[in-house]
């Protein structure tokens, strides 16, 4: 299920990397997927309000072909973001030249890009390597971790999982790019996810968007959200096995391979030393412990005290206390891995060692106990480290 | 009206401070505000719904009567904070003490704490050295000063700020420490605003909120709300005008000296290197205006971004986007210093060296127009550096 773990490959797709020269790196840029025949699709985008050009016209291309895909273009080093009505014409562009080589429509064509805010598209770089993209392109397992190295910005290693489902005669295939502002105005995560399930876009919209609440929802690196992020599920039905026949399997398949992915993304943060594993329990409903979970998560106190291993639980409890959840301070107690460190608002004995060993680890486990009920949840999140700081400070524009 | 200018002394009071040994830096560390006759009093308490103990038995008290305050007692170096119920008797056997020296009920007894949290209040320490504290008490500007720097846990400076009324035959000084969490569990802005002007509580009250939504409402270092922030006012009426015969001038001192104290805060923040005045314009109400400012002054990457004297307005566009605030994106422009660099959600060509000098400045002006309507709002707020992560990832526990 891991990046290191075997790739299944869904029937049905090619995957295509090039060098267009967008980044100045030098380093692969450009990337389609290919659906041999139109697949059914389903995405989810940012909530943001300012949104880059490819998400206006991935969404309006969605919402025409009622969830029909041929192909999905990405290109890294450009986020084609705040670039106005220009922004929006390059984009079509992109799509219009990519449709008229597969003989396709241009709503067919799924556009993405992430990388620089503020800087037109390069659409000549783009287009004219189109071509060798549909010529390179390939189903093996080495296309695809070409693949997943081309949408990458800064993040330092590619982001795959993979499911096998029926015993391998079908899968669940993802590949991810980056979380939070990776580099100065990088900023995206990009997820594209496949399999050869038969489903329809409308099946694909509702298991993807309760796989999302279980993974990409439940993360946050510096609590910032992109104007570009991107969750794609396309289904090609190569593998002629009926998603509704397989409905559990398949849920959890893409639970397994979203939260794989999210997990690789928060581990892969810049600058982040320690993964945290919130896990938020006895609140009144999921929400308030999403509420509880983010307010600790974007606490600057609470995130800096975790980069120096300190089981500060007093900036935990008063990040607590301003999350807008209506939360009993008496009720409340905080756990550093097994350990309470805070019974019901009050301090208490506890060995500060092992707390501070504990929090020293890659991956370490916080808990609260808001007493108000039986909701929980988990939420993942980072430290703040002087790194992270140094990286987004670099004066770059 | 800045810490440099001269001190007004009201009528009325006296100060005091000494060592009590709380701290372990052996710096002063207790205080006293004495009122020669029952002060008119009003207070603002943190939003938190964490709070320390000093906070729940000062609003009991005030409530029980009515507004009246004979000596505020304020300790450094120790919160009072999830200490429990021993934290609430502990409060109060300080008050209890404080009275019985002071001949007065232990509800006229305000009582102050900043320092480590979790942590139980030394007691003896404090209630053995009120009588020095007494002892000590004088109203020279000296006094003044002795306390402004005995209430400090680790700011840099001591924070005053003094304006004269009706040419000085009454006045407003006010003194204050901290903002944000200035130190690993040291978390707690408190500001003592004097005055001697015949004041009720309910006047006091009102002029309060006002001023400080002006103030101490539109700053933000990191985001994190204290568990013992604390406002308080106090009226002595030693100069024998009322309030009422001045409410203007009045409520414009009060303002200013507010201000200017948050000034103070916002600029000794721990690891500051610039104070950016942030100017949302064109917003539809007040509130929204501050909405759009808070999620801009607690974006780590705007703040980052600020660190490195970056005009990276892609950033501010995005924490505008996420505000919560249903803005066009088509109509927001972003401004440094006079200069728009993105005009109505697009790139624009702009003086890059220009807006990067003005970044570098110690005190910067950045813009916001919203598109929306015509309220405004200055809002303060910092950069974030590699220095406050340092500082606050420290292992302390």
């Amino acid at each position: 299920m891991s990046e290191s773990g075997p790739i299944f490959l869904p029937k049905g797709f090619k995957f295509s990397s090039v060098t267009a020269g967008i980044k100045a790196s030098g380093r692969p840029d450009l990337a389609m997927i290919l659906a041999e025949r139109r697949s059914s699709a389903a995405a989810l985008f940012t909530k943001n309000r300012v949104v880059a050009a490819p998400i206006d016209v991935g969404r309006a291309a969605l919402a025409h072909t009622g969830g029909r895909v041929r192909a999905v273009v990405v290109n890294s080093g450009n986020a084609n973001c705040a670039t106005g009505k220009r922004g929006l014409r390059d984009c079509k562009a992109v799509c219009a030249a990519a449709a008229k080589l597969l003989n396709a429509s241009s709503s067919e064509i799924f556009p993405s890009s992430t990388g620089i805010i503020g800087v037109p598209l390069p659409v000549e770089k783009i287009t004219s390597h189109l071509e060798p993209l549909l010529a390179n392109a390939g189903g093996s397992v080495e296309h695809v971790r070409n693949l997943a190295d081309a949408i990458l910005t800064t993040d330092s290693r590619p982001k795959l999982a993979s499911v096998p489902l029926r015993s391998g005669k079908a899968a669940i295939t993802g590949v991810a790019k980056g979380s939070g502002m990776i580099h100065p105005q990088l900023a995206t995560m990009l997820v594209y996810v496949l399999t050869d399930v038969i489903a329809t876009p409308a099946q694909l919209k509702r298991t993807l968007r309760s796989a999302c609440d279980e993974s990409f929802n439940v993360i946050s690196v510096d609590g910032d959200t992109s104007t570009n992020d991107t969750v794609l599920l396309l289904a090609s039905g190569q593998s002629g096995i009926k998603l509704s026949d397989i409905q559990r399997p398949f849920e959890k398949a893409l639970r397994e391979v979203c939260r794989s992915l999210a997990e690789q993304i928060v581990a892969d943060g810049e600058g982040v030393q320690h993964v945290i594993h919130l896990h938020i329990e006895q609140a009144k409903t999921r929400n308030e412990a999403l509420q509880v979970a983010r307010a600790i998560a974007h606490s600057l106190l609470v995130k800096t005290a975790w980069a120096g291993a300190d089981p500060n639980w007093g900036r935990i409890l008063a990040a607590i206390g301003r999350s807008g959840v209506p939360v009993d301070p008496k009720r409340v107690s905080v756990l550093i891995g097994a350990q309470i460190v805070c019974q019901r608002g009050t301090a208490c004995k506890f060995d500060e060692r092992r707390a501070h060993e504990e929090l020293s680890k890659l991956d370490c486990r916080v808990g609260v106990k808001l007493g108000r009920g039986s909701a929980a949840l988990e939420f993942l999140t980072t430290d703040l480290t002087a790194q992270y700081v140094r990286i987004n400070a670099e004066y770059s524009t």
